[in-house]
């Protein structure tokens, strides 16, 4: 059965998530459908994670076995084909070996949140970005942002319903940088926690509007207790950046 | 009469256009109707130019006139409240004098054209960028549009129904440059014909394809003919992207 390696691109707003479920359409859904159509028979798209309701994806990657092997490109043009008219679109398709796992060889994700500080509302971008009716300090929030670099008991800053079995996660990289009127924070980790980011955003969003210090974000992730989280932010601004894999398992896009 | 400016930002995929019309919903339309809303009585607000169906803006000017002397503040916001859920934003209004005229005291417009060259339809940035399913060259499109700086006859570059009195038109700067997989053009005048950006995105699209050469380009201006233009570039690409005004006339936004 050969494998191939897709990169993603979606539009979350019309989707309950990723992840298969049976109180709506789902990415994965759709590209399972897209699948069958190309070729007879049941097959499964395996994401490298799971989106929440709403959040969108720049290259979610994943994999999906056809019977035959067909040409890179045929798989590519044809999915996106049969995708239509849903806002998911197939980037790349790549041959892999067959002990390349989506979800299991990925060694790194990155995620942007996308913030807009302002009074009018979004013409341009509703739905792809998390307008915040007050100033924000950036630098103030990059400051708040660096003290979860490392490994932490990251419990203040994933959601109630998180399965993970344990809290403690390492966070490889995190920055915020105002560009005009945009405030993108960018992270990288191997994996994350349910709702971390929406729950880290959303917390310094306290710091950048002044309600919390540097010292109480701190201190809200080291007291390790949900009940210190700040209003978790909304999907709308978040996107599936990257997923990495070690070199020479899957060319990276 | 209060005179306000008006600084908007529009999603125009919605709508026949800038421009009251019979035939369908108009961003003038939809911000008059929050104006009579604000303030009992007609209200005309007057718009710095026209964009066609399906042109975007991210700040177009205009001009409204109030019986009373409402605080800039309430403008914005009380518009913004009416417009609702119209994809129409005001970022901003500000008091001027009332000899100011959004359309006549404008010294220079500059537009963005935005294009994705890649195979994949665009999930995100669907009815926001023009995809062009072939690699672009993007110098060689800069290196072409070139010649349209100054003034020249742009009769290749207007559409057949443009009612301007003359076809020449001085041009101030024009740029193409790739950002990723987005290629965008940024042009400058004082004022432009009728579908003039589209008509020469269109021909520089045949340039970067390797369709045109840049000479092929430069002759077809200098033909000053219509039927020597390209496949004009379709709105989803285009957005007004400022309105200038003399300094003192108006705060530049």
């Amino acid at each position: 059965m050969p494998r191939y390696f897709l990169t993603i691109e979606y539009d979350g707003g019309p989707f309950v998530g990723w992840q298969r479920q049976d109180n709506g359409l789902s990415v994965q859904e759709v590209m399972e459908r897209a699948a069958d159509t190309l070729e007879e028979g049941r097959h499964e798209v395996y994401g490298a994670g799971r989106t929440d309701s709403g959040v969108h994806a720049l290259a979610m990657t994943a994999h999906v076995d056809f019977a035959k092997d067909w040409p890179e490109d045929v798989v590519r043009d044809a999915l996106n084909h049969h995708l239509r008219p849903h806002p998911v679109a197939v980037l790349s398709a790549r041959r892999v070996s067959d002990e390349v796992h989506a979800r299991f060889s990925a060694i790194r994700r990155g995620y942007v949140y996308r913030m807009i500080d302002r009074r009018a509302p979004l013409a341009l971008e509703a739905g792809r970005a998390w307008q915040v009716r007050v100033p924000l300090d950036a630098e103030a929030m990059n400051k708040a942002a660096q003290c979860l670099v490392g490994t932490h008991d990251f419990t203040t800053f994933r959601d109630a319903q998180c399965q993970a079995d344990s809290p403690v996660k390492s966070l490889d990289a995190i920055s915020i940088v105002r560009h005009g009127e945009v405030i993108e924070l960018k992270v990288e980790a191997i994996s994350f926690l349910h709702r971390q980011i929406r729950s880290i955003t959303g917390s310094l969003v306290e710091v950048g509007r002044g309600r919390w210090s540097v010292d109480d974000f701190r201190d809200a992730l080291e007291a390790a207790d949900r009940t210190r989280c700040g209003p978790v932010a909304p999907p709308d601004g978040l996107y599936l950046a990257f997923v990495r894999y070690p070199a020479g398992v899957v060319e990276n896009p």
